[in-house]
């Protein structure tokens, strides 16, 4: 029976190894994380997935916070005549966004964009608010929803609304605001490996792929189990380019007018996608514990055995009592049914409990990351559940680091960089920093700059020859 | 020089007793809960106020979760055509709505309108995920942002955007329906008072105030500081008027197709609104401990005389580490300057840290609610600071009940009536349950019904004499 289950289960998702686009739709909707929404490109995301974000929001706001920010909330219509104060801005945003033209069975005066973020709306506050270098910094971030039209839609990876944080700040001076865009950047790359157990290469972008608007954007690209790779999050410093445009200026001490420097930086619920190709398997979901919405199932097996609900009931509860976000599945489904579910679903954690084990005062544990199972004595379950959790949060990150290690390669030629993205890795090569050679390895090898390498490994530019101002990651993105 | 301080501020906000609507916006400006936005109507919601907003969260979704409710998010907008397939939602909703009508540079085929209340595009959804008894109950809440284009706007009170949430449910009978719905009043009801500390009066609605759409409406009324009263929450039963315009339908377990009962039910930012015009004062805010920001300010006397800053810090670690939400104010200005900002700020509990009391062993707790100040011994500061938190929470809710209490009135006649809602004050009087008497009501007396006391305790209708049906609670609101 179990066998069968199995067997009908699994082939319900495709095959990872020969269909990964396909093992993905098939995960986010059978594991219920997401649904399409009736307007297209648009998506719902349900409790199994809201429950991801509300455990990333909860990190990330507790490191917000720890840094000095505090929230705040702006209006969602912003008029569409603040778009054109910032010329590259107006250009990167205008073409995405969703306009309300009318409102109260009237024809508006001036149409109103739905955010795609919010650096014209925050710009334009910030100038009432900022008076004098006592006003400064100014550390504001923001929980909300945004709006980019987009013509290709993916749940979670690209959707033309979706939920982030944008983080605004407002500074005295320009290394300040520096500096604080490479702590946010710091912040994201210590929550992605300490929290989604995905390890990330930060550096910045090029001018092409850089945010518009910023004078420079800082990314962190993490590699997804096709070898392509996804922006996880970008942090931009925007020198004075916005308090020029929206008139943030300040007295400062020596009695001068000054503009103010400012970043801005985010990341989104695109952060669950990123975790569901980094970790998933023919299996389904591998969800690490620390944002698991479930991070321990207990299955009774030959639950109408005497004491086998009453040890399930304790052990929940002992638990609970512990913070362990834990479930009980008591349902009437057969045991190797409810396995293939919670492992579909990413559960890291699973507990067997039968009579025979009970006899033994043991329990068995499975952990999701590496599909190993062993028995466990039931008098410290507690710890016991509490140290495999460290265990999978801790080698998932490690196991998908010496992934991502085996899959970056050197090239020097534009033929090794085809050759190596086409085997799904990230290709480190010299570039001379001119967009002609940017563009052409693009064309030949479908491969975008992700980011600059700390530093410059190479002598020569992969496409002109020239010399190399820098070692960029070239990899095929999402 | 604490003297002048204190005249100059207090004349920044307009007297509360004789231009409540000036002192509203004074304080909801001066203290930076919130500002006005650049799109008319719109307000944005500032760090000192958005906190107050996480504060509420927090305490309402515990709520929430502990009913066995689960958060997720559906789409900002909603396709026109959905609206009109719930007759009396389409009268009651389309002439607020903001409509889409142009994205990605084009212009779209169908108008999409952002969402006022999200019944419409949820019933689309549970219409999918719901085919079976085994599916339900369906118990979701969002936390999200919503639209309603207003002509006459206040901040927090009525704005064209506003934050809140909406739990919506599906049950496979009325009567399930139902006692979510009451259930959900109850806990809407018992947050109000004991975290927001404004005793609510809860009952059913009339068709003419019932949500558009709803079988029926309840709602729970606040008094403010003027006698207005202000609908804090409502939670709607109904019916299987959406599950019908939205095919939510399921096989019951006795084979038989039938359609779904549902609820929804909301609270937003209005609250915020709420607690300020239920416990400020002619000094400003004043906010319960439960949903403050801060929770206790030190504000140390002589900062340079020795010990007294050592002792401040040490008392704002240890009231930190005890959990309290706290500052130190230790700015350039003078103490009387600093007293009155955080009493306009409305923080529960200030502490005065001043040399000669430390040479005594004490310090002096002051309390915003009631303006009390006494010393209390150092030793114990932070179990007194904890104690005296509590009872700021529990008096503030005693005063304010006894405050709407002595202004309640019974009335038999219309002149009775007018009278009372001329003094500021709630008025229960009879009703026959005729639109023409509740409209006459209005017409004479500005007064609505707010909502249905428990019990039918007159005789006859205060319009028309004919028998009554309900005692209703009427008031002039906001």
């Amino acid at each position: 029976m179990s066998n069968n289950d199995n067997r009908n289960f699994v082939e319900q998702i495709a095959d990872i190894d020969t269909d990964f686009p396909k093992w993905y739709t098939d995960v986010v909707i059978k594991t219920q994380l997401v649904d399409y929404g009736p307007v297209k490109g648009t998506m719902v995301i349900r409790p199994y997935g809201y429950a991801i974000w509300e455990n990333i929001q909860r990190e990330l706001d507790k490191r917000f916070k720890a840094t000095g920010h505090k929230n705040a909330y702006f209006p969602l219509l912003i008029p569409m005549s603040f778009f054109t104060k910032e010329a590259e801005h107006v250009e990167g945003f205008a073409p995405e966004v969703a306009v309300v033209t009318h409102a109260g069975g009237e024809e508006l005066a001036e149409p109103l964009a739905i955010r795609p973020t919010s650096e014209t709306i925050i710009g334009n506050m910030y100038s009432k608010w900022i008076q004098s270098y006592r006003d400064l910094p100014v550390l504001i971030n923001q929980w909300a929803n945004v709006m980019r039209w987009e013509k290709t839609t993916r749940p979670f990876l690209r959707t033309s609304e979706f939920l982030w944080q944008e983080g605004h700040t407002a500074h005295a001076t320009e290394e300040e605001a520096m500096d604080e865009t490479m702590k946010m950047l710091g912040v994201y790359k210590e929550f992605a490996e300490n929290c989604l157990a995905i390890p990330v290469i930060c550096g910045r972008k090029t001018e092409k792929e850089k945010f518009a608007g910023a004078v420079a954007t800082f990314g962190m690209e993490a590699m997804m189990k096709d070898g392509k790779s996804l922006q996880a999050g970008t942090s931009h410093y925007l020198g004075q380019n916005f308090a020029k445009a929206f008139e943030i200026k300040f007295l400062d001490k020596d009695g001068v007018q000054k503009y103010a420097y400012t970043s801005s930086w985010g990341v989104s619920t695109r952060l669950i996608g990123a975790l569901i190709m980094a970790h998933g398997d023919r299996r389904g979901l591998v969800i690490p514990p620390v944002v698991a919405p479930v991070q321990a199932v207990i299955v009774p097996i030959a639950a109408k055995k005497g004491g086998v609900m009453e040890a399930c009931r304790k052990i929940k509860c002992d638990l609970e009592s512990a913070g362990v976000r834990v479930e009980l599945d008591d349902s009437d489904s057969s045991p190797g049914w409810k396995f293939n579910e919670w492992e579909m679903r990413g559960v890291p954690v699973r507990i067997e409990v039968g009579p025979r084990d009970l006899e033994a005062g043991k329990v068995v544990l499975f952990r999701r990351d590496t599909c190993a199972k062993d028995a466990y004595s039931l008098e410290n379950i507690v710890a016991e559940v509490g140290a495999l959790l460290n265990s999978v949060q801790k080698d998932m990150l490690e196991c998908a680091r010496a992934r991502r290690d085996a899959r970056i390669v050197d090239a020097d030629t534009l033929e090794e960089l085809l050759k190596g993205v086409d085997a799904g890795k990230f290709v480190r090569a010299g570039w001379c920093g001119c967009r002609e050679c940017e563009d052409a390895v693009k064309a030949q090898t479908a491969a975008t700059a992700r980011v600059f390498a700390e530093e410059n490994t190479h002598e020569k530019c992969v496409v002109c020859g020239k010399p190399a101002k820098h070692s960029v990651f070239f990899a095929r993105a999402y």
